[in-house]
């Protein structure tokens, strides 16, 4: 087993979807992501909070495989972000984003971390994420997200830190930005250009496609009635599928496939409550019984 | 095998896409769902043309197990239609519709058809589609789609057909007017109270969603580089759906699966050229190799 090594935000997030609202709960890429992935591996959190950020939240990683050396108390305030989503829950819209003590982070990997042999980097600015790099010996496997702000923003930044990359994560409408194609197909041809020699594209409800050889591995999305809030959904497939090829023997062709399926589980089981609460309550047994739907809700005999 | 009937539309066809421009050719609902059923089972065709169908336009027919008898050739134009799609190829504009001979389309089911097994009431108006079922014996199996404006405006005729249907197959915009339920598998439920034991969801370039037992069955749509034309695609997938039904043995649980790849293979097939290009030039080795393919892109082993 490969311990995982991510760096990115631990916010306070505030959220209204048709389903309800929710005000000042724990939430962040790296949240979603450590959770997510500490189901299957041990993970190793390297961010910032401020001092509103009480005992009360850190249970929120208790009692799970989550090294918390790399997270750095700071005065001041957590990273703050508000969102409200309409009745398509695949679009939403930011009320506000306070980055609070987020705005001077820079990233500082404990020695004890150096040698993580994979390491995510969550959405934050390139810069740090090549900061990030710099600082660990030689990964075995180094996976990326990253968002439309720094594809626009700091595309220099962005190719930098692409070229050290085996694996980026994003969403359809990143990868045809960062891409300048419209068609997925080439989108992906083009990305692989840059850097990362595997492409993951979250579609959403849609669900997830992966490059695969010269060909492509999907899964549709999880059918759900009620979907009570989309947020983190990325970051949790995420922590689902870099935790499981962590966790893996090898990293053979079968194992990325699985580990697209046990993402897209992990995340269409998070989105059944608002923010953390429905992955933080989760068994090893609600994880299984999703990942047996997936085989069922995509498998068929030989035609 | 069961002979396959259906009834629909046969038309001129003028399409405007991002890779090009053709101009009155074959297409209409019927023709598509008829050639790609063919490639599975015996066809019946119920249909009307005008008097400029000439023997080319019949030539798309030819050589194919599709009985003609039902092909009624009035005075008059064919039915026309030009749309245009932009760069989003799930979204097309309709230029202009010319229902011509179609306006005054009766079905008139050939007596020699009357015992079909199986039967596609294909996208017109449902008084027609009723008017098909009074001269049918007792199929075995009936499929259905239909459209917004029918919905919209002939709610009561549509609601009568449905209780007469096993299986409707729409897209995700029509699944959700018909059931006022924007959440899919609430569309799902709330439409198979109006008759349909079984919802086949066309999703466009995001796959098909289909009932199966109390869950849900899924494919994702196939990635292409290039799509040159999606006219027909859901005629397409609906002939290669109920096809492969009407040739199996049985219509397990199983079937049904294999079928919506079927139907999934050829709709991917035929969207790679314009109108009916694709499909008049397929071979079996080209429709089991796109199986192939869907197996490979969707199959993962056991977690």
């Amino acid at each position: 087993m490969r311990q995982v090594l991510t760096v990115g935000s631990v916010a306070f997030d505030s959220i209204k979807t048709p389903l309800g609202e929710v005000s000042r709960i724990v939430g962040g890429a790296a949240t979603f992501f450590s959770i997510a992935a500490s189901f299957f591996t041990d993970v190793r959190l390297v961010a910032v909070v401020g001092d509103d950020f009480g005992e009360t939240q850190m249970q929120v990683f208790g009692g799970r495989p989550i090294d918390l050396a790399g997270l750095q108390r700071v005065p001041g305030k957590t990273f703050r972000w508000k969102g409200e989503y309409g009745s398509d829950l695949n679009n939403r819209e930011t009320i506000y984003t306070h980055l609070n003590v987020f705005q001077d982070f820079r990233p500082h990997i404990p020695d004890a971390f150096r040698a993580s042999p994979v390491v995510f980097l969550a959405n934050i600015h390139p810069a740090l994420q090549l900061e990030v790099l710099e600082q660990v010996e030689a990964p075995e496997f180094v996976a990326l997200d990253t968002m439309n702000y720094w594809i626009e923003g700091t595309p220099a930044d962005l190719r930098a830190v692409l070229k050290q990359v085996h694996v980026i994560v994003i969403n359809d409408e990143e990868a045809r930005l960062l891409s300048g194609e419209s068609n997925l197909v080439k989108a992906v041809r083009a990305i692989r250009q840059m850097g990362p020699t595997r492409v993951v594209i979250k579609r959403g409800e849609h669900g997830v496609l992966m490059t695969q050889g010269d060909g492509f591995f999907a899964t549709p999305g999880f059918p759900l009635e009620s979907v009570f809030d989309p947020t983190g959904a990325g970051d949790t497939f995420a922590g689902g599928f870099v935790g499981y090829l962590a966790a893996a023997a090898d990293l053979s062709e079968e194992v990325f496939k699985r580990a697209v399926i046990c993402g897209s589980a992990m995340a269409s089981l998070a989105v059944e409550d608002f923010g953390l609460a429905r992955l933080l309550s989760l068994t090893d047994e609600n994880i299984r019984a999703r990942l047996d739907s997936f085989k069922r809700l995509t498998h068929f005999d030989a035609l």
